[in-house]
């Protein structure tokens, strides 16, 4: 236990507020010190329990830290690395929770002294919520965790992360940053457009004849705009692709209703039955919560 | 109390298994009678306590019904609505449950006899979820409830229904047929075809690492192939419109990630959260739930 001494978290918010309360009810952190740039965030998430103590001031919280977890919007997140890097100490392990991979770490590892230090990952978990007050300790819970080391990632580094990582309830999966960002692009970052495309697509006035069926597609739109808009931009160019995807499925839906063709929209329809069974089905993927009391009476 | 008597369900599925709930527990009927195809589905709906007995036998279950109400999927609703109007007593209420209303009523009002008992009705609650098994004597609590009179509408039939769906806890809407279709085109058919979108846009071996955001805006794509094959082509018209300005909306969005232009990006994002949040406040309406133990650990 306390295996991984003191731990810095750097970003205070619904994620960075995860990992305390699970490093600190799993009991595995010495210390874990919470670095944020608002005092009244420090405060909330030390009330929370999320964190022991917290800092405003980078140098005074990374000083004696052994991991570092940078937890700030992905368009900061390299420039984060490079500081708490020129702080920390020489056995100090870096790593990162952010959504977008391949931009992240093509900065990072143009910075020699942060690049031996680093290892880029990404815990596929969160909510459309914001802020301390949304964490909870078992956010990673068989949640996977994407690890994304290159051939200058130092192998011990490496296999701290993977420890780092799995303590807090993740299951490992490790990739390119180029993979990690082609996939989430459509897992993930697809599913928000498509959420923010149907919210603003549905006419204000008629909202109230909206039901389950817009309320869960659209949920995520409820997501905060600048930390949205910093991921779609670091991962334009995937998205564009899976955008694409998206646009030629609805296109051939489109021509099956234009042409009323029965069998073409039923077999559109059990096709997308089909995948999404498919992904209720797949171990440890709590899927399957969906279609119960939130969903409760509406369509 | 009983004040509707003699209550007769035709097709107890989930909907009007759930009808047959709310009936039973409300003391609204002197008697639920159950009408299907299959001797097994009124075995279960008995066993449920959604009807008090049922038969597979239309003209044995519809002769003494002083209400009758249509739970069929859209496509037979027109036909079954004129069985039933030739087996049933003068004094005989008729409606109907289907998500789409243009056609069912063109349909009806070609036939006297079922033009002069018929108000049309689509109870805006459901589930992707098929069969009395999922049933809920509280499906409709605090529901829209869309009547579609016409000029042919007798206003004591239309009364009537009024009274009938309101006493199973809806919130009664009127409006015509053709302004039901246009507005349920967007808000539950398009966000219905674009969960199938997104379903089959994604690779099946991705599917792991999707979360939340795909798991609830998927959601829905698990509904019944036949049921949802034929509500789209009942109003494809309207939904073809629908699909239209969610392509425009999507559109918009691309070109701002293609020019990565950041305002654009922050500007499309924004309605389309402020559309959402917009949803959620609305009175009763249960977009709230959504956030919490559903959206558990899930992006």
């Amino acid at each position: 236990m306390e295996q991984f001494g003191t731990v810095a978290i750097l970003g205070v918010g619904l994620i960075g507020g995860s990992i305390g309360l699970a490093l600190r009810s799993r009991g595995l952190a010495r210390e874990v010190v919470g670095i944020g740039r608002h005092a009244g965030s420090i405060d909330e998430a030390v009330q929370r329990g999320a964190i022991d103590r917290g800092t405003t001031e980078l140098r005074q919280g990374i000083a004696s830290a052994d991991v570092v977890v940078v937890c700030t919007p992905v368009d900061r997140v390299a420039e984060d690395v490079r500081l708490c890097a020129g702080v920390a100490g020489p056995d100090v392990l870096i790593t990162d929770a952010g959504s977008s991979k391949r931009q992240i770490v093509d900065l990072v590892e143009r910075q020699p002294q942060s690049s031996g230090v680093f290892v880029g990952a990404h815990p596929v978990a969160g909510s459309e919520k914001k802020g301390v007050a949304h964490a909870r300790g078992d956010l990673f819970e068989g949640r996977p965790c994407v690890l994304t080391p290159t051939s200058s990632t130092p192998p011990d580094r490496l296999s701290r992360a993977r420890r780092f990582w799995s303590s807090l309830g993740c299951r490992i999966v490790e990739m390119t940053p180029a993979e990690h960002d082609e996939i989430l692009a459509y897992t993930s970052h697809l599913p928000h457009a498509v959420a923010g495309a149907l919210a603003s697509a549905v006419p204000a006035d008629w909202l109230p004849l909206a039901a389950g069926a817009f309320r869960d597609c659209t949920r995520v739109a409820a997501a905060d705009t600048a930390l949205w808009t910093a991921i779609f931009r670091e991962n334009r160019g995937a998205l564009l692709k899976a955008l694409d995807s998206l646009r030629e499925r609805l296109a051939s839906f489109q021509f099956a209703l234009m042409t009323d063709d029965e069998d073409a929209i039923r077999r559109w329809w059990d096709e997308a039955r089909l995948r999404r069974e498919r992904f209720e089905r797949l171990p440890g993927n709590p899927g399957v919560v969906s279609g119960q009391s939130p969903a409760r009476n509406l369509p």
